[in-house]
């Protein structure tokens, strides 16, 4: 059987960075569809019924939804460059991890004022923990690095839309080179999207949401 | 290394259940320890600093947190008995709903008003999702069923403390006859506490609640 491997998401997405960044590292040949969220496809719709969100992985017509669950079904997919470790308790840690860095996020979108101080203790949680290593994978990128990057330079591109600097390089040196090191991966350098374009989509995005809720 | 296997947690806590389930049904021995959450030992503050909560699985001296996490590592380090699927796409379906299930929890906490509504949606949903099925793990239980169940059950508990029935045959049969089968099974009757001690316990709880926000 011809594997097919199908992405759906939209533009600039840090969830679907994660996928696009797995799929790359492991040499997996996919085809991307952009959905609209405001006019969602019939394939969403059908693929993701429950929570009718993107990123969705179709995998031989086998629909998988949730950034984290396609990442270890990737990962248990096809072997070659594992991105989870390998042994029971670092993958435990890894996914603790994960999970936190998820559900701060998630928390966050329901108390929006306190967004910039919440992100900011959790990286220098995360600053820690990195702290002598080269990646959260160890000596090459893996799970966490994919995750945390997500949401780290996500995060720090869209607090520049508000003039604010997110990880001055004073308070998270250990972040920010680590940050600079994935910059210069050219897997991850294909997936993130060009600074100024990123910076353009936000800035109508928020102009989007202003004007719905007048 | 003779192994050394810990878990703190606190009385008929939903989220300790699935872990003592995991480890009966893998016949690992374990030593059981309460935790005071209103007087933490050093011991959870040691093990788990981020969040300081239960359930925490020590393993040799090492500690692991989030139930769904130590799920994870039970099974990857205890090969017997596999509570995971073994296909990549199934376990990702598991994981799936694991997350559903969690995630719909942890909203609720934050709009009571509309909780008995919400899960009463969510086991429509996981109805829907078990016909024509003995058990979610397919023929014997599984991750999933262990983690379903440990939501759906303590909720019935805990909503009868108010004289509501959450789960009405009527509307639920599938689910009431997998509840039913789940309770036959040795391992989960010796998991799940006295009915009228659980609900006393419940209602202690509510009124300790109630005092303190006095």
């Amino acid at each position: 059987m011809v594997e097919e491997a199908k992405l759906l998401g939209t533009y600039a997405s840090f969830l679907n960075v994660r996928i696009e960044i797995a799929l790359k590292l492991k040499g997996i040949q996919y085809e991307y569809i952009e959905e609209d969220l405001s006019n969602m496809s019939a394939l969403l719709l059908k693929y993701n019924p429950v929570h009718k969100k993107v990123p969705v992985f179709v995998h031989n017509g086998k629909p998988v939804a949730e950034s984290l669950v396609i990442l270890e079904y990737i990962d248990e997919t096809w072997k070659d460059h594992p991105i989870l470790p390998k042994h029971p308790y670092d993958r435990a840690i890894a996914r603790f991890w994960a999970k936190f860095v998820d559900e701060k996020r998630e928390r966050r979108r329901a108390t929006e004022l306190k967004i910039i101080e919440e992100a900011g203790e959790q990286m220098k949680i995360l600053e820690n923990e990195l702290k002598g290593k080269e990646f959260f994978g160890g000596e090459t990128i893996g799970y966490l690095d994919i995750v945390v990057f997500s949401v780290a330079y996500w995060f720090q591109v869209l607090i520049q839309v508000f003039g604010v600097e997110f990880l001055p390089e004073e308070k998270f040196p250990v972040v920010c080179k680590w940050i600079g090191r994935l910059l210069d991966i050219d897997v991850i350098k294909s997936c993130v999207p060009p600074r100024e374009k990123h910076l353009a989509y936000i800035k109508a995005r928020i102009e989007d949401a202003r004007a719905a809720s007048k």
